[in-house]
């Protein structure tokens, strides 16, 4: 191979990523005859390949990127004048400005009475401290406590811990024995409820359903309640209303912490800084990670109130617990400037006021039969397919196998569009752009998918 | 407070770290009434706190700054021009050229028949992906395997998973109950074995202890066998001859895969790029992260064998597992010239030229009557502390306490050195500088040790 600006080492990048990388969540045999999709350069809400292929990336990396891939002039500077003064130091008993200055932004940002940043190197670490956060908050009170309860077909994680928490059973199984005892409740999917329940009902149905599972996992064992204020596995399920203010109440009753996974949610995605602002959720703890630094670095925080501060500030108590990495000053310095850019370019504010709009455009999508249900908010949407948008019937596991990894995945890719075709739970396609893409990028969204779905719908034979 | 080049924003950096920031493994009350150590930057060897105090960083980072402090220049020039081209981007169904290219330069440095990379965000995330496929691995061969065997004192990140595995009771009890069923086996420390005992006869101690454990779990549940080549905690413990050729033969025995966790030990730490070419180990999967990119950035890398990877490259099989920083383009093009600047200069190579010189330096310190023992290869070393070192006796919990955190820990820092005083094992002083360090670091540590090991002599009553 011949050495190219973006090949320096005129390596035969095909042959060796056949040979040497482990992609993740990845049927590594589907490019033993195929070529591996290689992605060399971005620039706002756009992606290109590398025969120079573009492609709209409707899923900002994965729920991540929110400024867009553009910045990158201007963030590079940050992080290489960073590099200059100190390229790394720890957390451990030391602190250095970048870290005290983002922990201080972020304090900022956060819900009232949420002070305390500990940083860790992504997404999975934060739900794994706050696991370990709420234990050892009730030891420091004179309880045990370690139990977590999750929700259904939730994503929280990867490694050992947060994958205990993860409540889609496909991609927990093979790994058990995991940490125990994780239970998980109904999530918010109103989408296949009988019809004619109201809103008030199906809210008191939920709320019933974890107050029955804290009853019965013995309340006073209970560490935590875990949820993602807008759910993403099973598609951008968001709370019905008086569903937060009941869960705050029971947590508030049994004495149990509730974590809010902003991990997806946090840092402008739902049109604020955090979604437990915009649902008033009054969290113990926030998780968070992806946005925060638009993923041009490797960071994420956990955010704590002061009461779960508190017992961790006196005499000789110690929250036990670290990583080499959290609060890297070079990455602390890219998520300050992402941050600066995001207040700079009012990307809540925007989303916000753009919300609406493509809401409205992305509901086109309703008219072909595959489609069956549009959800979300914010930035961050959902179509449940079916079978049949008259019955909503829902596929088969063989069925969905065919149709999303079958056809939609690699039609999507064709057609120039990289967004989500998922069945943790049914089958959608999940669409979550940076937040910096516009009208524009909404119509070319539906009829890049108007054209795909259209196509799907003759093939599952309408 | 004034803004200055270091403190752009004008905040009261103290008063603010004091508010927000959670530091890792700290007891934040300690800094109630005292300042909090900031560090601002660094050069070579060297760290500079906020007053522009000096400090010779004994511990590079936490073993992990190989090329030192003084590449931010050139490392973060490799961080913008990636930044600029693709500032982020997974490893989820797609790649892209760093990533590949870093797999492919691990590859050829790692150990024959080491092929596939899967990169983390950092060394927990590396063990915890080392489990997951070690569990799914035998699945895939049809086997139900679960288990995991560590050893004794042995660090291995935490996270759950690698918390579980972790062998040092007093940091894995708060979070119990953790993932269940890890053992743990005698390690490698030879300081109090019975006088008379041969290396020989250690070994065979050590190799009967893992048989005798793996008979009593039950051969057949057993996925991995866990070990950092030369184990941290507890004070740099180096194999004895022949151990790993017989851990080997004993997992080689029962099918069960080695993993050999060189979070620490890999990239040029102990003078080879990993400590398994140097000690022989034949492991099945290695763990990575610190020194891939001398922590300039948040990257770690899992290496699966050959045989290990397989199972995985066939039909619909998938590794179900992933994270989102996986991968990372930026982090992977620091790591990248991270390693181009270790083969420029030559560090692993430099290390092995130096180590005897190294050691021989700092055995100048066992004429102190409070230090026993000196242990370690390349560039990491531990001096076990003990009360006479006639009779080589050690410091009760009480005593231990008082030493480390009521006196070492404050004065080493106060005399200008960082190196860890720890005692998840008995009492050590752990020693492991940038691989840029020379004979004149060497002796400011021993100088700089020697007065301050002197002090504590006298407090414990010499």
């Amino acid at each position: 191979m011949t050495a190219t600006a973006s090949n320096p080492t005129g390596l035969d990048l095909q042959q060796a990523a056949k040979d040497h990388l482990w992609m993740h969540f990845t049927r590594m045999g589907a490019y033993r005859d195929a070529p591996v999709p290689i992605i060399e350069r971005g620039e706002g809400s756009y992606l290109y390949d590398s025969a120079g292929k573009r492609y709209l990336d409707a899923l900002a990396g994965l729920f991540a990127v929110q400024v867009g891939y553009g910045y990158g002039e201007e963030i590079g500077a940050a992080a290489h004048a960073q590099m200059r003064e100190l390229p790394y130091y720890t957390n451990w008993s030391y602190a250095h400005p970048r870290s005290i200055e983002l922990a201080t932004k972020i304090a900022g940002l956060a819900p009232e009475g949420m002070n305390r940043v500990f940083f860790t190197s992504g997404g999975s670490e934060s739900v794994e401290s706050a696991w370990k956060l709420a234990r050892q908050f009730h030891t420091a009170n004179g309880e045990r406590r370690w139990k977590a309860i999750g929700r259904d077909v939730a994503y929280h994680g990867s490694s050992l811990g947060a994958l205990s928490i993860t409540g889609v059973a496909g991609i927990r199984s093979p790994f058990e024995p995991l940490v125990p005892q994780v239970s998980h409740v109904r999530n918010t999917n109103r989408f296949r409820r009988p019809a004619g329940e109201t809103e008030e009902q199906f809210t008191q149905f939920l709320l019933d359903d974890l107050e029955q599972r804290i009853w019965s996992e013995d309340p006073s064992t209970v560490a935590m309640v875990i949820m993602e204020p807008v759910q993403n596995s099973g598609g951008a399920f968001t709370p019905p209303a008086g569903y937060f203010e009941g869960v705050r109440a029971l947590c508030d009753e049994h004495g149990i912490l509730l974590v809010a996974d902003e991990v997806i949610t946090g840092f402008g995605r739902i049109g604020d800084w955090f979604a437990s602002n915009r649902f008033d959720i009054k969290p113990d703890i926030i998780t968070s990670a992806k946005g925060l630094s638009s993923a041009y670095a490797s960071i994420g925080a956990v955010i704590a109130s002061d009461k779960v501060a508190a017992p961790f500030l006196e005499g000789t108590a110690m929250y036990t617990h670290g990583v080499t990495f959290g609060g890297h000053p070079v990455q602390a310095a890219i998520a300050l400037k992402n941050i600066e850019i995001m207040e700079r370019e009012q990307l809540p504010q925007k989303v916000r006021a753009t919300e609406d709009q493509f809401r409205a455009t992305l509901a086109q999508l309703l008219d072909l039969p595959i489609v069956g249900d549009l959800r979300g908010t914010g930035y961050f949407y959902a179509l449940e397919l079916v079978k049949d948008s008259e019955t909503n019937a829902t596929f088969s596991d063989e069925e969905a196998e065919k149709l999303l990894r079958g056809f939609l995945s690699e039609r999507l890719y064709d057609a120039g569009i990289i967004c989500r075709a998922d069945d943790r739970g049914d089958p959608v396609v999940q669409i979550s752009p940076p937040l910096v893409a516009e009208q524009q990028q909404f119509d070319e969204i539906v009829t890049i998918l108007g054209e795909v779905l259209g196509e799907a719908s003759r093939l599952v034979g309408h």
